[in-house]
């Protein structure tokens, strides 16, 4: 019988989360020509699952609101993945079929591309830098997490688009990496003497600041308090959040873009992969840290 | 001979300024008759001057850049004010005129409010809340300082756009002040037990600041830092910050509304006068410290 690999959210996490104290892997047996569906239900054999930082906002208290719902206690950590169908009971979906195979079987680039540069990251990058900076040609942008699943894309989009690019990230192949999209400025935000708050203090007169996400804060108890927001009057900064899931009635214009200038060769895309789910609490607290370089996805075989 | 009071700008100040060691007040005898006026000057009896906190800022060294230049040490602090001319060396500006005398003529309020709900005080609160925050009907409003100078009116133009206003200040006066102002919701911040940081854990999704001022930070060296900027992201919140200087075209419809609803009586306006330069420095502390109550002005017999 085919095994069945899983990670359990076993408690909430104060800080990092802890392999055995927070999350569990589990192997389970699973007997597909019996296992019983319900309506509706379909069963799949997943291909490539995302690993993404967002998760980590999931496990939390479910009575906290937010714009996810919280992962439930003793119950397998979600995620977005690339599956085959092998049970199906719902007329929809056929055993065999891939999930977004209709989607997918116009571009040819790898399947793992519709968890990163096609997916949820590179739209993020896509509508972040598109609708929430409003980028105009000429402009300086500056990217944190640069090399990252998001970062890498918004710089090649803002390059595309005539913009400056400065960004930063945390080792030097990572930096090296920048240097070959043809940043126009990097720097390794560790080694560097930078001021310790680089971005207000330094933005320009009505700066905008697409604010994606704060993630040296997701594993903290005591966060940072930023103490230079009076910048934000005196510069008349505007800083803007958004989560891209508000925004997925553009998917359509995002694909065709995105389609578009990969097949140019004008967007690279930089994977870390992991084989395995057992390898994935590892790979996901490598993303918590730093310690990936590019989208992660984990491969399953 | 009449005599002429000034405070002088004499050390830049790391805290709150203290009388006497950053300003110091001087009284110099004038000889109007045998004054000498270079070429293109005026020389002014003022009568109504106005306080306002963005002075604080310009007691700075120099050499930070900011939107307003800084005083120069040694020279007389300077600020808005109405007065009379009584002698002039400029075609443009003849003895007898008041300065602004051609736009208050059209008016029948008080002058100083020029320097208030017509002024720079009342334009901010204008262009802060139309132009920045762009009010929709039936929205809700939270206005810190709400019986200030800015404040005051913004809650009330936020109620003849149909808004609900809810409104913070430090003491019972000046609540009671709002509540005569029809506010909908009114609490006295210092004895309430409101979470420490209430604007942005308790803003709805999609939220828009206006970032007006932050007045508790301009007397300090050690800024006060902000923790939970983290619901930017994820409540979609826009924070814009905004100079009223850059909006001054804007000008002619902010009187032409302000007039209009002064006249109707839709809009009322709450002064703090205190009598003589001398006592200016007291009342620009008070200012900084919310022991004022409504627009600061220092009226000049
Ligand atoms: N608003 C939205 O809808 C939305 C959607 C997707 C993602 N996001 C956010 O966008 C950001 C990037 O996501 P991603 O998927 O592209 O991840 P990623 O950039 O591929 O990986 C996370 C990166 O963040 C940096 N990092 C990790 N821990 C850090 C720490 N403690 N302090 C400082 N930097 C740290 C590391 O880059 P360096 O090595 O360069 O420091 C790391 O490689 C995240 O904050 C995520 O939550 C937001
Ligand atoms: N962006 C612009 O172009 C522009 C233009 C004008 C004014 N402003 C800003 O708008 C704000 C209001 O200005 P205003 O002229 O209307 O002054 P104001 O509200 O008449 O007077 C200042 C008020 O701020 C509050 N305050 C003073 N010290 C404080 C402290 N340490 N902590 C907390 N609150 C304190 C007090 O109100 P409570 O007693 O209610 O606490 C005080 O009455 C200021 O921050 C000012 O710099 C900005």
């Amino acid at each position: 019988m085919p095994s069945n690999h899983g990670v359990i959210f076993k408690a909430v996490p104060d800080g990092y989360p802890v392999l055995g104290e927070h999350m569990e892997l589990v192997t389970r047996e699973i007997d597909i020509e019996n296992f019983s569906l319900g309506d509706g239900d379909i069963l799949v054999k997943n291909q490539y699952l995302s690993l993404d930082p967002y998760m980590r906002g999931r496990m939390r208290n479910p009575n906290i609101k937010s714009y996810v719902k919280a992962f439930e206690l003793g119950k397998v950590l979600e995620g977005s993945g690339i599956g085959t169908i092998v049970k199906s009971n719902n007329k929809k979906y056929q055993v065999g079929n891939e999930h977004l195979a209709k989607e997918m079987s116009k571009f040819n680039f790898p399947k793992s591309y519709f968890l990163g540069v096609l997916g949820m990251p590179g739209m993020t990058a896509y509508v972040g830098l598109n609708k929430i900076g409003k980028p105009k040609k000429g402009e300086t942008i500056f990217i944190s997490a640069a090399s990252g699943a998001v970062g890498q894309v918004v710089g090649q989009i803002a390059k595309i688009k005539g913009l400056r690019v400065i960004g930063t990230a945390s080792n030097d192949s990572k930096i090296k990496y920048l240097e070959e999209l043809n940043f126009d400025g990097v720097f390794n935000y560790k080694t560097c003497n930078i001021d310790e708050v680089i971005v207000l203090t330094h933005l320009n007169i009505n700066a905008r600041v697409v604010a994606c996400g704060m993630i040296s804060q997701y594993n903290t108890k005591a966060p940072y308090g930023v103490k230079n927001l009076l910048c934000v009057v005196s510069k008349r900064i505007t800083i803007q959040g958004f989560i891209v899931f508000d925004h997925y009635h553009e998917t359509e214009s995002f694909r065709k873009d995105i389609d578009e200038w990969l097949k140019q060769g004008k967007l690279k895309y930089k994977e870390d992969n992991v084989e395995g789910i057992q390898n994935a609490p590892e790979a996901f607290l490598n993303l918590l840290t730093g310690k990936n370089f590019g989208k992660e996805i984990v491969k399953i075989c």
